[in-house]
């Protein structure tokens, strides 16, 4: 109430779908660049409704800044617990009411039938709502459906957060506009990288390491999504989509870094060279790999959670480091998708 | 003439001022993806118009790529006698009549008094023409007087090829929309950095070095511009506005590179660390210094006329290399700001 009147601010209304790690870290960071936000871009955000797995808050006016950090605090799935919150509630029936500008789509990934994303995305949609998800799976499994309903309601959908979340590495690749990207290869998996970087300080198993990657949140409770190479193959699908291309999941060939021994490491240091589990995609195809690099290759000297791509174009390489994941650091990925869609809308 | 009417192509007709290195780089690079650019983003690039220190050459339906391809061909400030060339001829008078969308402004940095840039940059603002500008010196020396009017006229001005010109750098420190950017720092100079790797390699003098630069091209008949700084400052300064710091040119601390020793190297490698020519900005200062890294230092590595930047943010550091410049590098960032400006009108 002491805010001078200006004329200039454009409100944007969100509403959050899913409220893990990402959704917490994206409401404490509004919160935090809320007044940055006003004085660089003449935006404020308004967080009107958020959604978990078992229902939602709404608030018509949007939550005030106190009520977005107590609402980071409430337990997993609980949200509906909260004042005002409504149990199982239909996203169609409260996006009529509250009409918000962006929906932020912060689901677990399911690549079996990308559910509930796709679906929730796609309400969206139909309802006028531009999107910006850090869910992979419905780019994944149904990028066609999700881009000709966007181009055809006159929409945008933003994906910061699926690729090197904690980086803009999405935008860097699309802004290549005049080049032909010849391959993109590089380490795009937090976890993965995190366990075999250990595995070589520490000289330990990669069960040894994948237990320290659990006990520090770095690996989930079943880790098998990254250590399939299944998350770094969503991204090169979705990498791929960017360069024109069209891979489905089952045509990225894959190592399982499971199979990997105290041994191979060993074996490794002894000739030099350095394992990483590097994803690559080029003309023809696109693989999740150990491979066997030389020390001086820039990615043999990506460590921890870190994360780092090459692009090779036909004007040079470009190489790219950042943090790959992270709550904190893709909620700033996709905090930048709804400032830029906010200040073009 | 065997051209299917496609009535979705849109026309961006374009006038090059300065005909170098990269205006005759551009000129292919036009040639060579006029067909990608008309299939991925529906844009057709005339240019009409050919600049350099003499005189233009200026052709109303625009140059075909034969004659585009003949013009790169003419020696230096000679493209007055071409066909239709006109000596001495006024942006103005020309492109009252060719009416442009876009000026490619591409002559030489000039930081004494910014000329002639920041006129033609001015002129072409005032008829209604964005701008695309690989010179660094008008928005060294004139950022405010150019942004003013380019906003006041709804006008766009792009410069990706002022800074690490064969890279997207420009357009991924811009898409750090919510991050704070705390520093800044640095490979931004391929010609010292060459001469420094050179002498690392070799063994051999500053001096010594510098001619082998200058033997391939990688320096100028007077690199004073390079050695002294001045072209990493400008660079900075732009980073700073990007921002939204304003500092001059006098401001930024510079060390001369001729200074540096083959002693300095060789005491340098004995205490196993890198001496390199760092560019920094930061809260408080902007600098290019001689300063001396551990060899662990991802820009200890940086060798040749390769680039590289950290950016420090309060989410984590972004590690970005890639080219730094050259002809052809370069004229495809300015490609790219053609693009978007195409694009996005």
């Amino acid at each position: 109430m002491f805010d001078a009147p200006n004329t200039k601010i454009k409100n944007i209304d969100i509403a959050i779908v899913g409220f893990g790690n990402v959704g917490r870290s994206l409401a404490k960071l509004i919160v935090y660049k809320r007044q940055v936000l006003e004085d660089k871009f003449n935006l404020r955000i308004n967080v009107k409704a958020i959604f978990d797995s078992k229902g939602a808050v709404v608030k018509e006016e949007g939550f005030s800044n106190y009520e977005l950090l107590k609402l980071t605090e409430i337990p997993r799935s609980k949200i509906s617990e909260f004042e005002n919150g409504l149990r199982g509630a239909s996203l169609k029936e409260i996006y009529d009411k509250i009409k918000p500008n962006i929906h932020v789509e912060l689901t677990p990934s399911n690549y079996i039938d990308g559910e509930p994303s796709t679906s929730n995305i796609l309400t969206a949609l139909n309802l006028d709502c531009n999107v910006v998800t850090a869910t992979k799976s419905p780019l994944v499994l149904h990028y066609d459906e999700i881009f000709s309903l966007t181009k055809k309601k006159g929409l945008k959908v933003k994906f910061r957060g699926t690729v090197m979340g904690g980086t803009p590495f999405i935008d860097l690749l699309m802004s290549l506009k005049s080049y032909e990207i010849i391959k993109v290869e590089g380490i795009l998996n937090a976890t993965t990288n995190f366990i075999l970087s250990t595995m070589y300080e520490k000289l330990i198993s990669y069960e040894q390491a994948l237990a320290e990657a659990k006990a520090i949140g770095v690996a989930e409770a079943d880790p098998s999504i990254d250590i399939k190479g299944i998350d770094a193959a969503a991204k090169l699908i979705i990498i791929g989509r960017l360069l024109g291309k069209r891979i489905s999941l089952d045509k990225v060939e894959r190592d399982d870094i499971s199979k990997l021994t105290l041994n191979d490491i060993i074996n490794s240091i002894k000739e030099n060279r350095v394992i990483k589990y590097i994803a690559t995609i080029d003309e023809s195809s696109a693989s999740v790999k150990l491979r066997s690099l030389e020390k001086s290759d820039p990615l043999a000297n990506i460590n921890g959670t870190t994360n780092a791509v090459r692009i090779v174009t036909d004007s040079g390489d470009l190489f790219f480091v950042g943090k790959g994941g992270g709550g904190m650091e893709t909620a700033h990925s996709v905090l930048d998708d709804i400032i830029s869609i906010g200040v073009s809308s």
